[in-house]
């Protein structure tokens, strides 16, 4: 009884928190149908400014850091981007009313990071004075990239093999080992295409420049007074807004398979004990903190938001957006900020903190 | 002499106020054919965060008040509201030139509130070190819902009347009772559409927002981080906006009767005395400051400059928008900004402050 | 081989400052491909707060300062804006595939002031401790529109000769006499013209409104809190926009004459050595600080990138706005930028820091 009141006690603690509060009054006002909206332009430069912030402070901390103590987190969140999407794509697949490219848009997006949700998570930890290394920011793109790009492959990778199915019922004669070169190519190509189109998009430069900036310039007086106290101000008007996007979105999801209902609920908590898993290994490796551990498990957790879906659209243009942004930002996006303080508990029980 | 050259002096004095001469300054600007402008999407951010701001200060001392102090003056808030729009909806049907549903809705946006006008007042009390209860941001609802209501339902009451009295003329036979019944149906129905409109709108959703967020949550440190230091930057750009609007706005009352300038210039005044005195009967009952008096004046000489216009083109579109929004905007808002000290004046005069 | 040593690592340490470093990376953006932007709204906003914050500063410091100081200083400004324009028409001449009328838009330009490079060098002087006048700012209109005036009465002038010419050719008789008069009244006419639309501009009115509120208003507590603070910030946004847009305008500069780019590259320096001297020939006689005559001269190798580009179009539409915004946008402003540490080494070698 003691536990269940605790419990109670905790999560009305957190939900009353700037972050989370912000995010369920934005889902309450679209809930109540009301016509406040935060202007687009507005809406692009905070995310702007949250994600030079972000960089920035990554870049400050790599230009300090033992460099070995950065690669073992970095591979922990590649490997952590892959494995949602190879699962992903399986689980979907086997779910009813599921096509095989929507499957792998939706997985792509949901191993892919939501600068907003790992904001969130870093304000969070900020205010509850626990730890993490500065460098996490750094660690997004790794999975980010790695996630959006192993999607593209297996969804381009698909498309052609139906085509070429379709090829051979029609009579045309096929060549195993030449198609095979051939796809090769293709591929190689197609991986370059994606990784210069990801690294393009405007978030994940935003969080590069930050990040180059933080390393070979000098940006400490700027970065102190102006990018991090505006931080938590501007994180909770974006929190306001994605509470809205969210609702608006769970609309959509109406249109398409029940099947992404429950994965859009569900894949968060899955992929973030992926992501914690990976942690916990880096942890007992490198010393990589709890507080890290917690923040890879959200980033893991946290689905794309913002360069996601335009990079899906880009490259597999058969793919349903209902379904993909449906999913993940009308649940995966909520469902992974408001899980944050799941990650916590587990790091507090496992690792102590 | 001395008399006169000391109300020249604080006249001055006020004038030189950030609030004031922002103001005064974008008059001048629109005057001289500036080309200056703030793009609409930062107005409508800068609007957005004076609302939340205001919102989440009187939600945070809604939470810690005593809510029976707070029953009188959100009384005395809703009866100034109801009573200028039913003595402006009069005094405007007897000015020469004025049609009678041009008259209510006028009278309903000067009895509706500016969220700016009340945020130039508070800063210009906080300057002077002049206390006031932090649930005042709570009344503007009261005001603003009551006003508009009131106005709406007198006119959309009208032109019924007019419709069915023409309906007679031509002939047609209708039941008194009938009739009554339906007119008090469609009243219902009709309260309750500008109810949810007026709450859905931008503005009110905004402040209470804050409302709720102050209440329920703790915003407490990104309220002290973010929204609060901000508060004065932001209201002078916006009172730089309002001062070319009200200047811009002027040249179309040219296209409309005098009675409307008349009104304009005057009632502001008339109105913040009403406002002030149901502030006083608040203070003698429940020991409602005299900071508080003031800004239910303030509140009571406003007229809605963002919520107030679509909700009237919405619920009255017969209405002439060049006669309201010239009336309220070209001269009712700079006229009930200017004369802020002049409620500070009559406080101290009648309270002592 | 040690002053050598010495260079590099003043150079590199400059470059690293945050408001070279966010200039350098907006380059590095934009010739990466990047799809990063900073919308245009949010864009314009911080130019005017920029423009005000400069304004207000200007305008506190006059309102104390002995008027007889600003006197001179304003006059080197001046003479500095025409000068520059003067000496850019006849270089430009004589180069090859200039046609008159370009040359003189882009010797405008070049003679106008650009903002944002005055700001950084205000910045880049406060970081380093260097004192200067805080009237510097009200020098600004004083070369930016004696440069824009000079440049279009000389293209009008041009203009009607040719107009003039082409019609005696065509054997119309005209009277030495009439037409000087009718010259002489159409100048008027133009420079009055010219000098109203400058003055209405967005730039100029936005720095005239702080410098009126400065010395007339008390805005001292909203600039304390809101323009100051926020000022660097900003700053690092708006170079990083100039960065990208400099880069993206160099592309038009292949579309004209070579004579651009060496003019673009060179006529900063030659226009800085132009506002040094006279700068220092003011330091000399009122005792004009060091920091003021860096300042005069980043205002002299600057170029307009607000304000006249759309002065130019509006009056000279016959002149090829890819000449003179590729020259000045493109190459101007960058070197205008990078060369701000070269006048304070300068002036710590002439006249000591």
């Amino acid at each position: 009884m003691q536990i269940m009141m605790d419990i109670g006690t905790t999560v009305l603690d957190q939900l009353q928190k700037p972050t989370l509060s912000f995010l369920l009054g934005g889902m309450m006002l679209a809930a109540l149908g009301s016509k406040f909206e935060v202007p687009q332009p507005v809406y692009k430069f905070i995310v702007i400014l949250l994600l030079l912030k972000v960089g920035l402070g990554a870049g400050m901390s790599v230009r300090d850091a033992d460099l070995l103590s950065l690669v073992i987190p970095a591979l922990a969140a590649a490997l952590t981007g892959i494995a949602i999407v190879a699962l992903g794509t399986r689980a979907l697949a086997r779910l009813n009313g599921v096509s095989k490219i929507d499957g792998m848009a939706t997985a792509g997006l949901f191993g892919a990071v939501s600068a907003s949700t790992l904001a969130a998570a870093m304000a969070m930890l900020d205010a509850d004075g626990i730890a993490f290394e500065g460098f996490i920011g750094a660690l997004y793109p790794f999975m980010d990239i790695a996630a959006l790009v192993t999607a593209v492959v297996l969804g381009r990778m698909s498309a052609q093999h139906t085509a070429s199915q379709n090829a051979t019922s029609d009579g045309t004669v096929t060549m195993g080992g030449g198609t095979g070169g051939a796809a090769f190519h293709v591929n190689r190509e197609l991986v370059r295409g994606i990784l210069v189109d990801t690294l393009r998009s405007p978030a994940i430069s935003a969080l590069l420049l930050g990040l180059a900036l933080g390393v070979l310039a000098k940006p400490d007086v700027v970065y102190q007074s102006f990018y991090e106290p505006l931080f938590k101000g501007l994180l909770s008007i974006l929190m306001l807004i994605m509470g809205m996007e969210a609702w608006s979105r769970l609309s959509e999801l109406r249109k398409v398979a029940h099947a992404y209902v429950l994965y859009g609920l569900t894949a968060p908590l899955v992929h973030g004990l992926i992501g914690f898993g990976l942690g916990l290994i880096a942890h007992h490796l490198t010393g990589f903190s709890a507080g890290g551990v917690v923040l890879l498990a959200v980033m893991a957790a946290s689905s794309s938001d913002i360069s996601g879906p335009p990079t899906m659209r880009a490259a597999l243009p058969e793919a349903n957006p209902s379904a993909y942004v449906g999913a993940s930002t009308g649940l995966g996006t909520p469902v992974a900020i408001l899980s944050i303080p799941l990650w916590v508990w587990l790091a507090n029980l496992v690792i102590g903190i």
